[in-house]
């Protein structure tokens, strides 16, 4: 599995735990819905600029996401 | 000071407290060395790959990073 994928499973656990949609998590965001799925199925990467808007959507760290995607690489 | 300028500060201390050149960061990762360059500047924005990959090259964790931008961010 990619990193690129497993980010995308971190994402869409952490949504999905918050009882989000895609749709959701993407107004919250700012960023456009086909983008976020785009990586929750890891068919694209955010910047680092994409990240923190996802995290502070989530209201988690996106240090926190990142140690996440660290565990699951292992 | 946007993130993307803040993110190019954290990786050009790491960088230099190592006694690292960007040309060997910017081998040891297998990064081009003008987008290392460019990403110092704040001119452009690593996507979560490179991010591990600098880490990597650095011996630090990709989390670590992003907590010391999340720390120059408060």
């Amino acid at each position: 599995v990619s990193l690129q994928g497993t980010f995308g499973e971190v994402l869409k656990e952490e949504r999905q735990k918050q009882g989000l949609s895609q749709e959701a998590l993407a107004f919250k965001s700012g960023l456009d819905r086909t983008f976020v799925s785009l990586i929750e199925r890891g068919k694209r990467q955010p910047s680092i600029d994409s990240l923190f808007k996802l995290s502070k959507a989530l209201s988690v760290k996106a240090s926190q996401l990142i140690e996440r995607l660290e565990e699951k690489l292992k």
